[in-house]
Formats: C-alpha cells, sequence, structure tokens
C-alpha cells in the first residue's frame, strides 16, 4: 500500500493553487487581443476555455446575488421554446432570477399567463413590448435571417431595458443550459474596465467569407462572435453611446452590404471589429453550437467532461446516428419532458418574498384537515395549475355572429381530435390536461395528422396536471376565457356534432338576432350511440330513423334521464321552429350561448354535477333555453375514464361531492336570494327520493 | 461606475487561495478529533461543512477514473428504490461506473434485466449473491430493523468485493443524488493514512440516549454516524483484520445488549467508538437525513445553496405543508419520473467499450435509410426497450396443471385491470408500455385499488416507451417469458374471460391429460360486445342467448371474419366435447399452450398480423388446435387505439405491413422447407383476392 493521506492532500492542494493562480493570470488576460489570427490559435483556444470551465467561479458570487436574464421572443414557437430554456435554467439555478421579456402581442398572452400560474419563487417577471422599439429602431434595417426583426432587437436593449439595470445576460431562444447560470454571470467580474460584452467565439467558417465564390459577410474578427449567448454591461454600453455606435457601423456598411444574413450578430460583429476592446471572449462551452456543420463544435466540447449551454442554432432535424447529436438530443429531451411543477420550489438559504396568490394558498392549505375524507377535493381547488396557452400557432380573426366549440380533454381523448374537425370546420378552443411529457407527445400527434396540422382555427390550451382530480371545470373555464367568437358552443370532446351543426348555429344566430347581450342559451339536443362504429346520420330524418331503430338512443336515457328530459325530445322530434323549455332539476344540456356567459364552477372537480351547476347558474341569471329542431350532437362510446370508474366504486367520492353541491347551494342562497330558493327545493326533493 | 476587471479579479483570486490553502489544513484536520463532544460543537461543524462544499474537489480527481459503487438489494420495493438511486447517479455523473450489486434471487432476477436492457455506457454491474455471506457471516446478529438481515451485509463487503478492489462508495437503497458522486469520491484523497472508512454524523439524537427513559442504543461517538452513505477503504479494511474487529465488537456487546435496532450501523458505531481512529468525517451535506425529526438535518442544509445527497431513512409520508420536505419530494419525483432512456448517452472525453449488443444494434441502425418508407418500422425493431420486471411484489410459487393468462397494456388500458381480475382469479403476467412517469401513475393506480392491491399473483412487467410504433410482440414475449405455470393463455388486454374459464381451463388441462410436452392449443372462442354496458353472461347458455339477441356477436364477424371462422362457431353452439379445427388462412385464435411455446415474432411492431404470425408458427411447428366446448372470452368495446388510427388512415403503414409478411413467410421458408409452402399460397391467394 502506498503512503496516503495528509502528505498526498497538500501535494493536491499545490496543484490547485497553481491552477488557480495560473487562471487568474490567464484570466486576466482573455480580452480581445488574444483572438487575432483565430484560425491559427484554434487549439489552443480550446485546451485554455476547458481548463477554465474546471474552475470554482462560483466562490466569486456573493450567494443570493439576483440575476438578470432578458430574452427576446415572438410568436407560437418561440414561446414554447422559451419555456425549455426557462426550465433548464432553472434546473440548475441557485440564485433569484429576474427574467426581462421582450415580446410580441402573442408570446406575451402566453407567457405572462405561464408565469403567472407557474409561482416559480426566486423568479421575478419583467414584460417589454417589441412594437414599441421595433419600429423605430430597428425595422430599417433589411435582413434576411429566419428569425426575422425580433433578433435585431438585442442591439436595443441597453435602451430599452431600465435604465437602472446594470448587468443582464441576453440569451437566444433556442439554448439549453447544462449548468449553473450563476457560473455564466460570474463572468463580470472578469471584465476589463474597458470591456462590455461577453462573447463566445462563433463556431461556424460563416465569417471567414470563403464558404462560397463571392460570399460575401459583414466584417468580424477571424470567426466573428455568436450572439446566441451574450454578456452586457448595459450601464458602460449606454455611456459609451452603444446606440449611436452601432447604429453609424450599420449605415455605412448598408450602403455597400444590401441586407443582414444573420440578423444582430452581424451588427455587433461589425461594431466589434472597428472596437475589439468591447469583448471579453467566454470558454466555448458557454455556448456550443450545433449548426449543421458543427465540427468546430465538436473541437471544443470533446475534451470537456461537462458542458455549460447548448445551442441550437440549425434547423433542428437531429440525425439520430451520430452518436453525439443523441446525447444533446437527449438533454433537450430532459427539459422538454421535465414536469415544471417540480421547479416550483423554494431556494435554500435565499429566502424570498412570495407572490400573493401563493402566500394565499400556501395559508389555505395549511388550514385543510388531512384526515378530512374530502381532504383530496379540498386541496385539487387550490391547486393552481399552470397554464399554456394556443400551444401551437393560431391563425384567428376574432368575429360576428360566429361560435366556438370549447371542450376539455386529457391525452387519453386525443383520438377524438381528428373525427371532431371532420365535424366541426369551425373555430375551436380546447384545453388539454397534459403532463409535460405529454404535451410533446401531443405535438407529435399534430404533426403527424394531415387533419390536424391543415387547421389552423383550432386553440389548444395546455393546462399542467397536477393532483389526483380531473379539474374539469376549470379546464373548462381556461378554453371558454379564450374563445374569440361573440357565441360559443360548450360542447364535450366525446361527441360529434352533426356535420351542418357549425353553420346551422352561424344562421340561427343570425336569423334569431341573438347579440351578445341577449341572454339566450341554444339548447343542442344530445344522443347518444352505444355501438362505436356508428354511420353518422347526416339529417334529422336519418337520426330519427336511427333512434327507432334502436341503434341510437337520447343520452343516457337509462341512467341518468333527468339531465335532458327538458329538452323534450318528442317535441323536438315534431319541431320546425326554436322552442323554449324551463330549467328542471339535475338539467345540464349542450348550450350555445354568448362569450360572456356565466364561468363554470371550479370546486367541481372529478366526476358528477358539474355542468349541472353552470346551467343553474344560467338559469339563476334568468338565460332562456330555446331548444334549436334541427341541432343535434351524438355521444361516442369510450371506455370509462378513470374518474368514472372512481365515482361508480366510493362511496366517499360521492360524500364528497354532495358537500361540495351543499356549498354550491349555499353561495346560491347568498348570490341570488330568494331567486335561488327553487335550486334548493329541487335538491332536497332528489336526495328525499334516493 | 466602480473601477472592474484585472485589479478586482486579482482580489478575487487572492481570495481563492485563502479558501484553497484554509480548506486543506482544515480537511487535513478533518478527523476524528475534532468530533469529541459533538453535541456542543455542531454550530461550529455545520459551518465548516458549508465552507468544503463549495469547493472545486473535481479538480482532485483524474478525469475518467473508474468509480465503484456497492448496493445491498433485496425484494420487489427495493428495487425499485435503486432504480431512483441510480438514475440520480448517471444524471450528474461524469465518470465511468463500477455498480457492485449484493442482491436476494428476487432483486438479481430484476435488476440484471433491467441493465442488461438498459445499455448505459460506461456503466459496469457486478452482482452477488446474498445467500453466499448471509447464512454464516451475519444471520446470528439479532436485529429489529425494519431492512431485515440485508443491511448488515455492509460489513461484510471488504470480503464479499473482489479482493483487487481497493476503494468503494456504499449506499443505502433510499438515498438520492443531487450532485456528481465524483466529487464524494474525492474524499479519498482526505483520509490519513489510517482511516477507512468515511462517513456523515447521524442527523437524529437516538445514539443520546435519551429519548426515552431506559433507552439503551448501541455505543456511539456523540450522535454517532450515519451508514447511508459510506466511503470504505477496502484494502486497508482487510489489512487491518476488519472481520475480526467488528465480530468482536459485535460478540461482546450481545452479550448485554439483546439485538442491533439500526443493523449494521450499530455495530459500525460500536467499532468506531472504540478505534476512532478509523473514520474520516465528512459534510453533512453529503448525507442529508430525513427521519422523521430533521431539525439536525435542517441544520446542516439551512445555510447551504445545494445538496449533496439525500437519504430517506424514514417511512416516506411525505407532508404536504412543509415547504422544504416539497423541495426534496421534487427531486425524489425528478428522479423517479425522469426517462431512464435518456441516461443512455456516451461520457464525453472518456472513451468506452459500449456492450457488443449496443454496438451491433449502432451497426444496424447505421445501415438503414432514413427515406425508406418503413424506417420507423425498420429502427422500431432495432430498439432495447428496458425492462423492469415484476415492477411490484409477486407471491407465486410454480405449480403443475395451472395456467396464467398472458396479456400487454399500455397505459390507457390501466382501467381494465380491476374488471379483469374479477374475472380471472389465477395468475397473470402482464407487460405494460409505460413512459417512467406513467410507471409510478400505474404504481399509485393499484394502491388506490383495493381489488388490485389485494392480489398477490399477478405479476406487472414494465417495459420502458421508445420509438413510435407499439412493440406488441415483444410485449407478449416479456410477459409470457415470466409465467411460472405449466400453461399458459394467451390473451388480449380489451377481453375479458368467462368467469369460470381459470377453472374451467385448469379441469381440462388435466383431463386431457396435456403435459407440457404435448403440442395442443387449446382454443377459447372469442365474442364481441359492441354495447360498452354488457351484462356479463355466466353461462354459455346465456352468452348464446345473447348472441341470438344481437347484443353479441362472434369477434371481428363484420370486418375480419377470416381471424376466427375456423373455430367454427356453429360446431362449438352444440359442442359437448373438446373438438379438432384446422388451421386455415389469417386464423388468430386466443389459446392455452405449454409455456414452452414458441415466441411471438417481434418484427411485427404497430397493428396487425402480429397474433397472426404466431399461430402459423403454433401450425408450422405441428400443434393440433382443439376447441374447448365451455370456454369463451368477450371483446369490450374502446376507442380505437392510435396504432388503429394510423393504420386505417396511411396506406404506407399497410404497405410496411405487407413487406414484414413477406419477410416472415421468407423465414419460415428457411426454416420448415416444403412444409411452409400452404403458409405461402395461402398468402398469395388472399392477395390476389383484394
Amino acid at each position: 500500500m502506498l503512503p496516503r493521506g495528509r502528505p498526498r492532500a497538500l501535494g493536491a492542494a499545490a496543484l490547485l493553487l497553481l491552477l488557480a493562480v495560473g487562471f487568474f493570470l490567464f484570466g486576466g488576460d482573455l480580452e480581445y487581443g488574444r483572438l487575432r489570427g483565430a484560425a491559427s490559435l484554434d487549439g489552443e483556444l480550446t485546451r485554455d476555455h476547458n481548463r477554465s470551465a474546471c474552475l470554482p467561479l462560483r466562490s466569486l458570487l456573493p450567494k443570493c446575488e439576483l440575476l438578470h436574464v432578458a430574452i427576446v421572443c415572438a410568436g407560437y414557437n418561440s414561446s414554447r421554446d422559451v419555456v425549455t430554456l426557462v426550465k433548464s435554467m432553472l434546473f440548475y439555478r441557485k440564485n433569484p432570477l429576474h427574467l426581462h421579456l421582450v415580446t410580441d402581442e402573442v408570446a406575451r398572452n402566453i407567457l405572462e399567463t405561464l408565469f403567472h400560474t407557474w409561482m416559480v419563487p426566486a423568479v421575478r417577471v419583467s414584460f417589454y413590448n417589441t412594437s414599441k422599439f421595433q419600429a423605430g429602431a430597428v425595422s430599417w434595417i433589411p435582413n434576411t435571417h429566419y428569425s426575422g426583426l425580433y433578433e435585431l432587437l438585442k442591439l436595443v436593449l441597453p435602451d430599452a431595458l431600465p435604465p437602472d439595470l446594470a448587468r443582464v445576460i441576453v440569451l437566444d431562444t433556442d439554448v439549453t443550459f447544462a449548468s449553473d447560470i450563476a457560473e455564466l454571470w460570474a463572468f463580470f467580474a472578469h471584465f476589463s474596465d474597458k470591456q462590455m460584452i461577453g462573447l463566445v467565439e462563433n463556431q461556424s467558417n460563416w465569417y471567414l467569407g470563403n464558404l462560397w465564390k463571392n460570399h460575401r459577410p459583414w466584417p468580424a474578427l477571424g470567426r466573428g462572435f455568436n450572439t446566441g449567448v451574450i454578456l452586457l454591461w448595459l450601464d458602460r454600453l449606454r455611456q459609451a453611446g452603444w446606440e449611436q455606435m452601432w447604429k453609424v457601423t450599420a449605415r455605412r456598411l448598408l450602403l455597400t452590404l444590401s441586407s443582414t444574413s444573420l440578423a444582430d450578430q452581424d451588427i455587433f460583429n461589425a461594431v466589434i471589429k472597428e472596437h475589439p476592446g468591447l469583448v471579453l471572449l467566454l470558454p466555448c462551452l458557454w455556448n456550443v453550437q450545433l449548426s449543421d456543420h458543427h465540427t468546430l463544435a465538436e473541437r471544443c466540447y470533446s475534451e470537456a467532461s461537462d458542458l455549460k449551454v447548448i445551442h441550437w442554432n440549425s434547423p433542428k432535424k437531429l440525425r439520430v446516428k451520430n452518436k453525439d447529436v443523441e446525447f444533446f438530443r437527449n438533454l433537450h429531451l430532459t427539459f422538454l419532458e421535465y414536469d415544471g411543477n417540480l421547479l416550483r420550489r423554494e431556494l435554500f438559504g435565499c429566502p424570498s418574498q412570495p407572490p400573493p396568490q401563493a402566500e394565499q394558498r400556501q395559508r389555505a392549505l395549511a388550514h385543510l384537515d388531512e384526515e378530512d375524507a374530502c381532504f383530496e377535493f379540498q386541496q385539487q381547488r387550490l391547486t393552481v395549475h399552470r397554464v399554456h396557452l394556443t400551444f401551437l400557432p393560431l391563425d384567428l380573426l376574432p368575429s360576428r355572429h360566429d361560435v366556438t366549440l370549447v371542450a376539455q380533454l386529457s391525452v387519453d381523448r386525443l383520438q377524438m381530435l381528428e373525427a371532431l374537425c371532420s365535424h366541426w370546420p369551425g373555430p375551436m378552443s380546447l384545453a388539454l390536461y397534459l403532463t409535460d411529457a405529454e404535451a410533446q407527445q401531443f405535438l407529435r400527434f399534430v404533426e403527424a395528422s394531415k387533419v390536424l396540422s391543415a387547421r389552423s382555427n383550432v386553440a389548444y390550451h395546455v393546462v399542467y396536471r397536477e393532483g389526483p382530480l380531473y379539474p374539469v371545470n376549470h379546464l373548462r373555464n381556461v378554453a371558454l376565457a379564450q374563445a374569440r367568437t361573440s357565441h360559443v358552443f360548450l360542447s364535450d370532446i366525446d361527441f360529434l356534432p352533426a356535420y351542418s351543426l357549425y353553420n346551422y348555429l352561424r344562421a340561427s344566430i343570425e336569423q334569431l338576432d341573438l347579440s351578445s347581450q341577449r341572454k339566450t342559451a341554444l339548447v343542442v339536443p344530445a344522443f347518444e350511440s352505444l355501438h362505436y362504429r356508428l354511420s353518422f346520420p347526416t339529417s334529422k330524418a336519418e337520426l330519427l330513423a336511427l333512434l327507432d331503430a334502436g341503434s341510437l338512443h337520447t343520452f343516457r336515457y337509462d341512467v341518468w334521464p333527468q339531465g335532458h328530459t327538458p329538452t323534450d325530445y318528442a317535441r323536438w322530434r315534431e319541431a320546425q321552429a326554436p322552442y323554449q323549455v324551463q330549467w328542471a332539476a339535475d338539467y345540464e344540456p349542450y348550450v350555445v350561448v354568448p362569450r360572456e356567459c356565466p364561468r363554470y364552477d371550479s370546486r367541481f372537480v372529478g366526476f358528477g354535477w358539474n355542468k349541472v351547476a353552470h346551467i343553474v347558474e344560467l338559469d339563476a341569471q334568468e338565460y332562456e333555453f330555446l331548444v334549436l329542431p334541427e341541432a343535434f350532437t351524438i355521444h361516442m362510446p369510450h371506455a370509462p375514464s378513470l374518474d368514472i370508474s372512481r365515482f361508480r366504486s366510493s362511496p366517499a367520492y360521492r360524500d364528497c361531492l354532495h358537500a361540495l353541491k351543499d356549498e354550491f347551494h349555499q353561495d346560491l342562497s347568498r348570490h341570488y336570494g330568494a331567486a335561488a330558493l327553487k335550486y334548493l327545493t329541487a335538491l332536497q326533493r332528489s336526495r328525499s327520493s334516493t
């Protein structure tokens, strides 16, 4: 055995001291001067970068320092990318963060709701509207880059961000973290007093200008820099007159170059070529660029044992045959599919002020009794679900006299979507209750479906799963709130409407002159098929024939007749014109109402009474119920959901539902006074009869 | 603006130097001497630990050094825990690992298959059988700890592990990593030449002996040490006569103490009390113990910004109200639900020899043509799915004249399990195709179900999802291979057998004197209900009545009659005794066969022809088909699966299936020669007729 212990430890200590001293001398030298003639220095640079990556940068950081991150984001797809980026960042971070999001209207609507419902402790989010700067500030710059004008906004950040914000890390939406962002922030400590921009070398030969004959890129130092990850020392830039600086350079170059090819990156590089002293070169691992020819990136990471930030700056077709790409893909998938709810964790040792709604919720949760048989119900009601609105692109103009189909589903009902699309050509607003991984499955499902990918008027809103009970009414409310038409058809995912229903409803709304002020609920009679290979009726006559033949039934005629009896199917059979019907206990028709109708009562979770309560609310607010003579919708058979199975098998579940109903009626009485008496009477009558 | 840059960096460098020097002096002192009077030293210890946690231990490690980890694991539930532990370890590791697993038969069967199919690069696994050591080595020690005798095996590791293994990290199954294990390994470099065991202080007051009146724990220094995480310098222990040392101590103490309360931990502590020089005290963050009263753990982690290893050494009821526990729970859930396939990634910079089957697969994948219309099919066939056998505890004795129901399912069919259990009281072997997150959902589903948790003769084998196509036949083979009875009933998850079927089959096997050598396939006639609220027939007479009434049909009578026509339903109606039928094209009955029957052809993935091919194989091997007169099984309706929808909508999918069939027939001819001609003829006839 070799003698080990102290002598060995001291030897190691000496080695570390050497390394540490080496780094700081070297770190001080890491300014642009060394990059001159970059092409020939490659090898040396790579080695240096790796060495620096091993160093304990965190120890330079005051614990709990607030780190600032700016991201420019526009549109539906980039908003999804930002979520993955933010997840990776949050997974490794140990500091409070302030995100500065420069967004268009679409991204703002998505991300504001997302962060509001995500409630991550020690994360602040500020929004800045792109349109404010875009018009004057950068739209004059001709540009051919795929990410359009938005990337150019990175140039105006020193002016766009608050004047008291001194330093910020700027990220492209297509980067993924594999390390703690505080290590990146720590490089600000290595800026000389002249330096204001931290960048990684560009890992392609683009700026060398020899890719093809007459290839004329914008000027850059050597390979230039990549602007997917930038450290910006904002107040120095402001003081140095950055705005003037880049505009002068850009204007002059645009006299001879027709447009920027790589947006802001071209201009950053051109300015740096003229003022190399501005830049601190960052180690390549902080922006590993997976563009099409990534041999240069490979040179960067091949000697490293870990990566810091990956930049997907290429069309994302990842060929499965490359072992390295598989590694990167796995890292990306890790965060795509990572349960974002798990990131709602406190930072140890950095006390933060929770958002007011979180605190309130925490207090309410603390008051719950875990031994209560209905604990799960109460807990579920207090759950704030993360919501990602319009998960997929949407192209929809608000319109009058139009109807949006509103429904909700979980992943086991995805198969219904294609059929539903073939039955309903109009706009839809659907809430999907999914895990993060299922959301990706959903994405692939839509991409693989010709029917679904051809539609641009279907809005999909992802509500992330949390807790044991299906929050059916909350889902309905999310979908309802996003409808953009005057009216909504409140449906369920396992119903297929008559092929003609969409046009018929639009015509009816117009003919009946239903403004969005008029309190009318158009009833669409509901039927059911017990046969899963139904030849769907194309007219009322065909439907009646199937009904007479016993192939169709009125909905739940055998197990829950009171749900639809008031629709009066006998009268409907003969009806030529809309007719009014009266509310009765447990009535739960499928209705078309103005978008401003009352919301669903979200305390009803799981199975049971969730629609009934909504119809009571409509009646209490004096909506009239008008049955449409040519309208119908048919329930398709499916295996019972887990919630229904649970309801059927558990008396405790039914008791909790009872308690919810009682609460609901108390609230009704408080709200509507004597007018609500009839609902209570009906409830009591139904209980004494069972 | 403050002047920054070099002067500041140099200042920081000086600070770092100071810290580094400080640590190594301190590190050298981190031996037991300082722990004397631990109770009063708490505060100081905590501070020291945190400081050391910030230090760059990785830099002391030779890159790519192979790290050794030993884990003792027995039984079904611990095997699941080990997987979570290993996932967390692999997520953060950057070194090649060698796992030494000391297991009982159950855990070995599970973990051997798991690692074999997981194929993680740069991970070697060795198994050691507990029974070999257990009997003589530790079974004489009386012990009342919940984890039983197995934990005691940690004492014999110096002898049990290979003599050339010098150092090892020993882990309990209930720990989770939140950091790179190499940082823990680096502490070996801090051992003095007398030290051989690295341990964290115990974070409870147990060993202080004041928890209740007459509380008499085993002797320990102060609070003692926790053995959930141990660094063992094996060759030093062997040289120092460790076996003798602990046995002498244990025997002496057992004269006055009746048994160990905390298994190996009591004995480790007793030995250390006598030989304190053996121990290096590790920082508390390397074993944060979440036992019931974790105020001491809190003192450890509350000042830290990151944790290293979490130890769940308490009944796992995690109360939701505690913010910290929510943090820990989230970390644990992260790895419970983490997609283990993503850990199949190469280590950068540490070349490793891939296992032979991985290399072969890589080569085959490289030969595939991505532009081929059937690329997905070919790729799916080459996919090696991770398999976790017997995911839940099983209590099943092998038996003769018995039948196991074999089937496979994905998460959308979980609802079928309860009904299936009520129809089939006998043993079942089910393969579940799930993601890691769905496997947890499945676990909760079983726990919440009285019917399912009451059964101990249902084996659930989890096959982890990967790729776009459902590997139906591979799933069947996994379930089939795990059957422990003489015969198997090859069923599908959406079928409910007659209530009497299990007993009837056992009786038939006995009456017909079917040995497992006899090539007989008993045919169970299949019917279908189009109605999802079927009142299930309790006898053949009732079934026939429903058939006549049109409430039941013979299976797929309208869309795929050839699948079951050869069963001859007309004859079955009248039959009193088993009768033989002949194979015909596309025949795919549900059969009972000896367990040693041919496997399914796993090239058939997705939907179509997967059972047909198996029946062809049975016929080619000259099985006789015998229809049982009282047997029946009924298909319950459900929404079509995604694979069926795809099959129906895609001509390319059908073309690929054609190609698979052709391949299958070529192989048949190769195998059975002229005898296989009839299958080819049948195939050609069916093609020319469509």
